[in-house]
């Protein structure tokens, strides 16, 4: 039964350096357009649901062409607003083995999202007509006019009755120093609104303060995830524990917290093509367990398996369908398809 | 010695997503064009063989490019034969650790190959002036007329005194529903004619239909090939068994029977950048031996070999020299070569 | 006033060689998707109407590029069939002064939309939810159950009471020898089912076999054209003279029939960049200035500007805004805007 | 004899769709770094002057990037800030026929130059070590502090009793409405300091809202810059008048106004295959002629033909040597050189 | 009825800045092979010859990569000796309007062509077993062994009765200061064994050091070139007069000299993609005339419009089938094949 | 407290096929300038020292695409010498996994650098205004004017007081049969004049001819390198000790032999992306912390880690900065950096 899902957020423009190259040895760049919700109503689309992201694009062809490969990747425009002169940006020099990949960013302060006035969009309307909405931490770092639309999104969403989503995704570098003291009551605001939320025991700790009685990951998660479900009345919780191999392979735990139990993925250990949107891949696999009433073993698995392919194509954007992480979550490493 | 081999089968045009894209993700594609009679023919014109491709091209610019493209791999095209409008296509998007390869075939019921009508090839008069043919059962997948002129051009080659070379290979997706029953009596056919085989106990069980009183692949294998050989005097049959290993290397045990004695290869593990193809380069191994007469363990590695190396090259053909695959033979991974 | 309008017809994949190469000379391709009914879409898009395509699309992970990238053109899939293997591909190596573009079309007897039963689509639904809906007559030449689909599907607009367009686009290698005798039932057809239509003098001399009195193109245009447009009651007629000049520029006069009275755009001279879908840039624009119900002699303008502008732009379709086009209609060759 | 040249302004990254496409149509840009110092500088570079830009770019990999690329054009990093995290950039889709090139700005209010302090160059350090600087209209058109930096800068050279260039270079879409009321004050101050400048008679009317007598360019021209010359105490004026044919090609006519006499190049007619930094290339060989004192007549034709030679290169920056310079003057259209 | 044509000469990698880029400007190439004998031998291909290069490429990856072009151009390699470690190349940065395009070449010396040693082909072989063999004065111009080759390859093949050809292409900057006295000798014993000669007047007059009555080149070649036929004994000499229009198209006349008649060419005015390689493309139709028994109005059309097609395509070698030819001959600038 | 470096070297041109192909395989290359003076120097300059390349490029559009990369690279070109016509190059095919990769020299004895004259550099003057100056085993390798130039450079330098580097890396293939022979009177020069020098065994052992008491690498070193630096009265020795792993890893041991003290780094294992000038990498991380006084411990470390980035980076030249190296030698494989 497809579902209706809106995202809000900042899509973004992707430049990437080509063949791992850095930027001072590249004069071609690779183009896409990315985003924490394209990322989530891409993968959603693949899975059969109706998706719409809820943004502003600059009035301009840099602004066309965001919205043409929108449309490609299966997303409706119908709540994107066009204004304004500016894209987000990020030029991406991909790493490999002990070179980190590195992020750029540029144009982000300016862009046609993150200057959008407080209350111009219609949030009443939009949350009347889905059935859930994805919010995502790296909006609430930008200023406090996003900050704001996105808590009055939320509010507009909770009270038509339908489901907020809310991925934590605290990202240190884009809220500056003193960043968890700002960042907390906006947090706590989305956490009490919020009915899926994406987030492990570093969130619990930094962001919301918590106290963790033991130094080991896996104990403050169990420790902190169901005290953050009760305090914040959420009903479910999930996230991943990465961890980076020897070998530069990494290895994925996914959690789920529901119906005040956990349930845990198997560990997937698997080389990496291209990471980033790996983390909207995992969110994509729980909404849509969620959505589509898996067992939580499931979800937590097939929200893991997601991720895993995620790794595995290129771009930030998830491609995989409902079926192929079926095949992915029963098999080993696969042959060729033909 | 250098001898004459020639190979029937379809020529196919190659269109692959650069950067391990998926069709939807890119807007170029790779062409090359392929088979598995051309890779067999190619990596034996590295050996030092003359190799001749008996097909049909369409007659247009698309059966120019083919040809152009033949005989920049080193074969000759006096017996291709240009007639109608199609080349049989495969679209390659390439597979990444958990993410296999996928394959899509286009326009090959259609193509010039398939379509030519029976015999229309000098069979007898190709028989006459080379030393040995190789058949593959792919083109025993396509339709009845394929079918009877690869039966025909077999038969001719036999009465000729040369030498039959059949790699099994069958396709499940190509044969389709019923497919072994349907395989079953043209295998049976071409097997009686040859005198050189690809095959492993999968394909003496699934489409010879032979039991085997043993689950594990070794075993069937040193139970069922003995049997094939002596039911359908063959003097040669050769394979290999792959495995693909938790970090995603292949590993290939390749074996020989001949002579009533069975010859292994070492167990090759190693890094795959492209797998298409591979099984063609052993087959060029084992007749390349056979056809220069190594001594049969020299044979069984250096076909391993050359089918390791072949995984290593762009592209489904095969292009490493015999000195290349004396020195893999001989040496772990190298250094530079300068 | 944006319109709803729907377009019946093939979608093809371009493969073209870069460069202004040959197929011989390149081992890439570019790809794009485009079609007859694509290109008008995607103009009539940009001038802000709806616009879906009713066609057939293989279930496959072409069929998917091929979706996605119509997304991006603008074209909603909501009438778009998803079923067999094979979308219809031509190969493009475009040509350079006196060395014409070559287009070798590949797989389109057995594309999805060509083998897609009759009476499959909801042609009734579909004409009730629309404005208009666009026929060409490179449909009419595939095969008869095509052509009665396009039948069925242009008797059930007119019952709706829609406007049909029918684009004779008569493509004489697709007829074959005969083809004018075997297309003229069919064009007839159409033509009295049709409200706007795209054709000159040549359709009515070959096509409908009209005798002229004259062997000079613009008065066979102005005898011929009222007759048809009295014969078959077609409320509006338009087409193009096109003219090589000696320097490689193309010049071309637009024409439009309506009320009785004949329009002309002045004569546009300008050199090519890709001429292909500069046709249906035409037909888009007669189509926009008649659903928007421009003055005559204003749509006959913006046509051939429309068309002006699409021979400069990369690929079959069109991207032109309106303003663009009233702008190159006001303009000479402009500067750099910035 | 080689001089020392900086010149004050921003350098830009340019992200240029390839091969005549939209930004819609692509998903790869070709990078380069350009603006107008930097094309002037590196022009001067090909004939020999010690060349060194005065701008501040980011503190990033962008940075790197784009001081790296202008040490690969000659450019002496000497004077290059680097702080802030923003660099201007510009998407260019180059134009065809009708269709004219389209740029879009992004990031520039933002640019580490432009958000320079004032006071933070040492410009009278800097003014001491050269012989003279270039400064561009379009650093005026930036904001306060951007027009404070520069006059400051400008007064310095004067101080020095070095040559003060100015090149007018009035962008209409950068000062917005009421441009040139905002913009006089400005561009009246720097006419003062300034020694040569590049301007035509369109600036002497709009910008310093001179009066004209006739309606004819070239008699306004003539009527104007010698008053210009004579107010602002200006040794050297110089600019072009440019045409753009029916075909496409485009006309450069070249004058230059020192020591109360007027010198006009021949027009040149020449097709385009880069039309943008074909300005700087003029301004660069009005320089180059002055500083190294030529004849006047010399100059010009210098100057025109440098001009031309830009519009045939590839990206914003002439590449033409002296010597290649005085061939074009005395050459028409060549065959190979081998 | 096909012939076999052999051409003695260098192969030489050609690389190629793309986009019309400077070498400054690149940091990719375009790699192809050419030389004036297989531009020359892959047009006679083209139209059904059997085609050999005589020449020597390196033993080693580029002499692999070499030869397979060749093989890919339609080119036998039984007499292409493997020896030594250098192939000459050029780089290529081809022009655009006012800019001349600019080879330079590297490795020239060196190549295995140059250094092959006296007599180490088996050249009354090979002249036994061909109908002609072409030379060209590039080849004499690079050192006395390659000279002593040329001409001992020659009279071979004049003792064999076969036709020599040769093109006088006489390259100033190969040869050097006092090249005219050096070359002469050279060029007078290959005129005096040549049957099929390409030059025009300057040739005569410059490198035979004949004295012109006239200023006028058609008066020149029209008083020179019976001269030169009678003196050498020539039965066919053929050439073009090239002229570079304003507009920046080519205009051709080819003008053929055989039993004691000029024949001339309509002139073609053209534009040109890629010049290089054109007037072997004019030699390839004239030998095609000459060996076919074309007549000699018709021989001199099919060159000049073989050459003129040879102008519409990327690289040095001519692509155009003799059908293709053919057409061009009879019509103006064409419209798409489709 | 930078400092003020040279290099004595040869300039190449490196030309790969892209994407792990072969030169028969590709007709692109990409392009870049290299060498081992070059990647020194260019690493150098990222750690904040003034880097000065000493050789000579040829005097045309090869030689200054060459000068423009060096620049690019950081490299000052006050000592490069413009002069002949040919640069040295390789051509590269990557290798993969069991297939090596493969390095075609050309042009090499004939480049401007190998052919300059004894005596042509103003080595004293050269010597005076550095404070270090780095010489290649390679260059030695080449002809005996570039080893006098060689010689008499390290002679002036130590005159001057200044440091002399010396990097041994001995090439077989370029020595040729007796290489050790004939280079060992050479190094021994060298090193008599050397502070530092990059060497293991391997050079002690066959270059310099030194008896080992042990077959166990480690201790031929512990053994033989002291020996060398008594002998030669060097100060600082330096080298690594390379193992390539069964899955394709590389392990490097760093060591560095100073004040009669020996220091190891750990042994890094690593994935692989370009392997070629890492060594070179090594170098300038010993020279950096030599010139830098860091403690030996760290030196020997800061050289490993600068060694391990060097092989993810694509292209010969080390792009890592200090603080890049430092964040390596501190932490595992990192993720994404944004």
């Amino acid at each position: 039964m497809p579902k209706t899902v809106a995202a809000f957020g900042e899509v973004m423009m992707r430049l990437e350096a080509p063949g791992l190259r850095l930027l001072s040895q590249t004069d071609t760049l690779q183009v896409s357009y990315s985003g924490s919700g394209v990322n989530v109503l891409s993968a959603l689309s693949r899975f059969g649901h109706r998706v719409l992201p809820v943004t502003t694009l600059p009035d301009n062809p840099i602004g066309d062409a965001a919205e043409a490969n929108l449309r490609k990747l299966g997303l409706l425009p119908d709540f994107v607003r066009r204004d304004g002169l500016h894209l987000g940006m990020y030029f991406l020099e991909a790493g490999f083995g002990a070179r980190p990949s590195r992020v750029t960013y540029s144009n982000r302060p300016q862009s046609s999202f993150n200057t959008a006035a407080e209350g111009i969009y219609p949030f009443a309307d939009i949350a009347s007509s889905v059935d859930a909405v994805h919010f995502c931490g790296i909006s609430l770092a930008m200023n406090d006019t996003v900050r704001r639309n996105a808590l009055a999104f939320a509010e507009a969403v909770k009270a038509a009755g339908k489901t907020v989503i809310f991925d934590c995704n605290y990202r240190p570098a884009l809220w500056g120093e003193d960043g968890y003291a700002i960042a907390r009551p906006w947090y706590e605001k989305m956490l009490h609104l919020a009915d899926i939320v994406c987030m492990n025991e570093n969130d619990a700790i930094h962001v919301l303060g918590l106290p963790a009685s033991s130094t080991e990951r896996l104990h403050q998660l169990q420790e902190l995830i169901p005290s953050v479900a009760k305090t914040y009345n959420i009903a479910t919780i999930a996230g991943t524990h990465r961890h980076i191999e020897a070998d530069g392979r990494h290895s994925l735990l996914g959690y789920l917290h529901t119906g005040d139990a956990f349930y845990f993925s198997d560990p997937l250990t698997f080389p990496v093509y291209d990471r980033i949107g790996a983390g909207d891949a995992y969110a994509s696999g729980i909404i849509h367990g969620q959505l589509s009433e898996f067992a939580p073993e499931q979800t937590v698995r097939f929200a893991s398996a997601a991720s895993m392919l995620a790794h595995t194509i290129a771009g930030d954007t998830p491609f995989s369908s409902e079926a192929q992480i079926f095949r992915a979550m029963m098999e080993g490493i696969g042959d060729i398809e033909r």
